[in-house]
């Protein structure tokens, strides 16, 4: 039995991406211990990551203008590349690139692309929760990612008003992605303890690759539930790649 | 001008090529900053990383049989697919299986293949060190991957015994490789607190890539040097994608 060979396409943040590998290669290992298999790094799967530059997809996604800042056709090249590695299965490391899901899925029916969005309602769906609060860019607010998939599994999605959204975008863009991790921090808590004080303790969705990369620790949130997507994703990345059973060991 | 596409060639252990990109983007980051450049998503040059199943580097340079569970081949294959996806540097995350250096950059002369201990040696030198403790594994104190480059920069290496050998081995195998790092950092701490009384305060080259994933933070090194390879490694490589000069936004 041999694994499949699985990609991830990243450089959405790159930080991000690169926190992805490291929760891909944790999932591995918990499914080699779960089915009583040795942990070597021989028993991995083959996996590939690419860190390609991509037009900021927000701002693709507000802006009425089309042509040179989209993030489709870079996303399409990536992924071609992917598949003529021999890669079956990817996930994408940036929630909000997943608005064009559907038409990179569509142009590679070979791969199966996997959607961060069905990757944690499936696992909040298995827990029973009713309702949680959405922390994500004004790009995946407008194209409703988590809503669909949430309400089909009985989930109430609580998302902050316009001021808290421009607030977690500050965190995003002047915090994360610049580097400032400290500016990012006070951003993304500021939101949650809000929706937290007004909706009570619900569990809270970091739907921003770049959001894990600062928010844990925030002082006053200390007790509060913070779901990380990408941990769900990369979760069903690999048992995708041991989907045809134990690794063999040569 | 436009970056350089750089290549990673990881898998040995995949939780150190996972590493091995944060520190790399990290760099990068570094980099931009130095620059007076921007540091966001696009900023960033490409990166391929390849997670690749390679049979044990140092059981390969213990034994004295060939074949089936050499390295060279699949490293090389992942060289070629790197080779072929533009990659024009490589690093590889994995310190013993520089041993191969030689024959992966004699099959693809149109690649640079960087070398982590001539990095080091570039470093240590510059800062005028003239002693330096390897932690390592077998098959690197064998190959004597370090000793010559360090020579070369007049830096004596202080290595350990047996004993102290077969330690590290089991903190690299029975620890971070299987998962268990308390185990893994009470092997590479004793060994480490060994050398350190018996030569003095020198810093400490983490000269195995799961080293620096469980030694830091041991109690008893408080205000020890330890120095990760990958580190100088990952630096050197976003020099080489940032060579061409800053990188061009669209």
């Amino acid at each position: 039995m041999a694994t499949q060979v699985v990609g991830i396409l990243g450089g959405m943040g790159p930080a991000a991406g690169a926190d992805f590998v490291r929760l891909f290669v944790e999932a591995c290992a918990r499914q080699l211990q779960a089915q009583g298999q040795r942990v070597q790094d021989q028993a991995f799967p083959e996996h590939w990551l690419a860190q390609v530059p991509v037009p900021d997809r927000s701002g693709a996604l507000l802006s009425t203008e089309s042509g040179a800042h989209q993030p489709l056709e870079p996303m399409l090249q990536a992924l071609g590349r992917l598949a003529a590695l021999g890669v079956q299965s990817v996930a994408m490391a940036c929630n909000t690139a997943h608005a064009w899901h559907g038409r990179l899925q569509a142009r590679f029916p070979q791969l199966e692309l996997l959607h961060v969005a069905e990757e944690v309602a499936r696992a909040l769906r298995a827990e029973g929760v009713s309702q949680a609060i959405l922390l994500a860019t004004t790009g995946t607010y407008q194209t409703r990612l988590y809503d669909e998939a949430l309400a089909r599994a009985g989930i109430a999605l609580i998302t902050p008003d316009a001021a808290g959204r421009e607030r977690l975008m500050e965190g995003i863009y002047q915090g994360v992605k610049r580097g400032d991790l400290v500016l990012a921090q006070r951003c993304f808590a500021e939101v949650a303890q809000d929706l937290l004080a007004r909706h009570g303790a619900q569990p809270l969705i970091m739907g921003c690759t770049e959001i894990p990369l600062a928010l844990p620790g925030a002082p006053g949130l200390a007790g509060q539930r913070l779901l990380d997507p990408a941990k769900y994703l990369a979760q069903a990345l690999a048992q995708r790649a041991y989907r045809q059973g134990p690794p063999q060991m040569s």
